[in-house]
């Protein structure tokens, strides 16, 4: 769904390389590249490493734009610190995928988080990452953090542990993130969670109709196991349509009444995006989301 | 800043095209064109018009993409119904820029509003979306509205009438727009406001640094004349980054204190982005916007 591909420009007499991602058949993002790092091909998925003018270090993955070292924070501060706002007590956290180490960066930020459970299939994206994109991955190698290699799905179906906080920061809803779409799964992730426990997940946008469908079929999955399922939305500007979902499940929170204000204004975490007057703005969505999730 | 290419697709041998454009130098957005629907050059800038399997048509000003049929509908609702929904005792409103009738589709569904002037310096943009845009332009042939094909900054710096709503529905700060993007300018609309009159204008975004620096001096001239001056944002996909902005300024009204839930819930507005919870939440801006703004 993507191609690399080199043009001569008469201007500057000089190949230019861009990286292009199909945001539909019908849309296109380009990437000015200027070097391509890496390039290799794991069991699971090809991975691709760029580096570029406009948002320094890239990830792609089979082809997708995963991660820029500019908006990455955008992501990742979202999944992180919505939960941990409404629960800044959070001891244990599982987290599937996130093998770029961009959600552990946020983790990490928190003294009181006792334990990190990174759970990702593919063990060649976190070498690549820690080795490339050290910016990001780097807080991988904090001592609360034990990383296994296996597939989330499985990990879910056999643990025995209680965690207050899942968040599954997946590739898309085909490929070796598939699984992670799936009604078993999130019935697995509500037994494994403790009882005011939290399930955030990434649930893409509703833009384009081609993510829409799968989104629609999530939402209502994640609705059967959990009495609070809500989204909310941010900005990422290197992913389709720019508009980005999240999923907040929980057994006992609603994560705008039980926002802890001063409680975590009290940490003193410094962020790039999130803030507590966004926290609640973020679950004001547009009037065709919530119409489409409906 | 654009270009339109053609290219031999070896698949389906049929030749492709694509509108791109160049969000930043190193960044570029495309969209696939069925059709190129009219070329015109007027006095002030090129005009196209294409037909999109993914947006509908869309309207192309000196190469930058203006509006599309899909997501017109986010501008458009944001620029109106937050200033609405703060006062909705608006009788007579000015629309500086707004050629294309997208802000005027959305003022019409207001019966309160008594008289609506648009100021548009290129008659060929009214001309050319009436004809080929009808879905977006029609409403500009309500009775209510009064078209006046004149320069913006001259009109507010000569109009002795006050009105209860001025909308600044221009492009960039560059080109036949710039001067709307003046001191001179904010303080001739202060002028022509009633007192409790409310000032909207488009501010870009600040995620490229290119347009960051053009909204930050912006943001602090407005701010001179007005006590209250806040932005809000928007998701909207065709536009550079996706995050959107807008200002709100008044002598008398904050827009989130005087909100009217529900005076305006009442008036059964149809909209498909705005709601009044997206309303709060459209002032909750990302960390780095607000130090951006600072």
């Amino acid at each position: 769904m993507s191609e690399f591909y080199r043009e001569t420009s008469s201007l500057e007499n000089k190949a230019e390389l861009w990286f292009t991602e199909n945001h539909t058949p019908n849309v296109r993002f380009s990437i000015r590249v200027d070097t391509h790092l890496i390039s290799k091909k794991s069991p699971f998925q090809q991975i691709d490493i760029f580096t570029t003018p406009e948002f320094g270090k890239i990830l792609v993955l089979d082809g997708y734009l995963m991660l820029t070292e500019k908006d990455e924070f955008i992501y990742h501060e979202m999944v992180t610190h919505v939960p941990m706002a409404v629960n800044p007590d959070i001891k244990n956290v599982l987290v599937i995928g996130g093998g770029d180490g961009g959600t552990v960066k946020q983790l990490v930020k928190y003294d009181t988080i006792e334990k990190i459970t990174l759970v990702e299939i593919d063990k060649l994206v976190v070498d690549l990452c820690r080795e490339y994109i050290p910016a990001v991955a780097s807080e991988l190698s904090d001592k609360r953090v034990s990383l296994k290699f296996e597939d989330g799905l499985k990990f879910v179906r056999q643990t025995t542990e209680k965690f207050d906080l899942i968040i599954v920061d997946s590739t898309d809803p085909f490929g070796p993130g598939e699984g992670l779409f799936t009604k078993e799964f999130y019935g697995n992730c509500c037994k494994a969670l403790s009882d005011n426990g939290i399930f955030v997940n990434q649930h893409e946008s509703v833009f384009y109709s081609e993510y829409a469908n799968a989104m629609k079929k999530a939402h209502s999955k994640i609705k059967e196991f959990f009495p609070y399922s809500l989204c909310y939305q941010s900005h990422i500007p290197t992913y389709p349509s720019g508009h980005w979902l999240f999923g907040f499940a929980s057994k006992v929170f609603d994560p705008r009444r039980d926002l802890q204000f001063g409680k975590w204004e009290n940490l003193n975490i410094k962020t790039k995006y999130y803030n507590t007057t966004l926290h609640l703005g973020a679950f004001a969505l547009p009037q065709y989301v919530r119409d489409t999730l409906r």
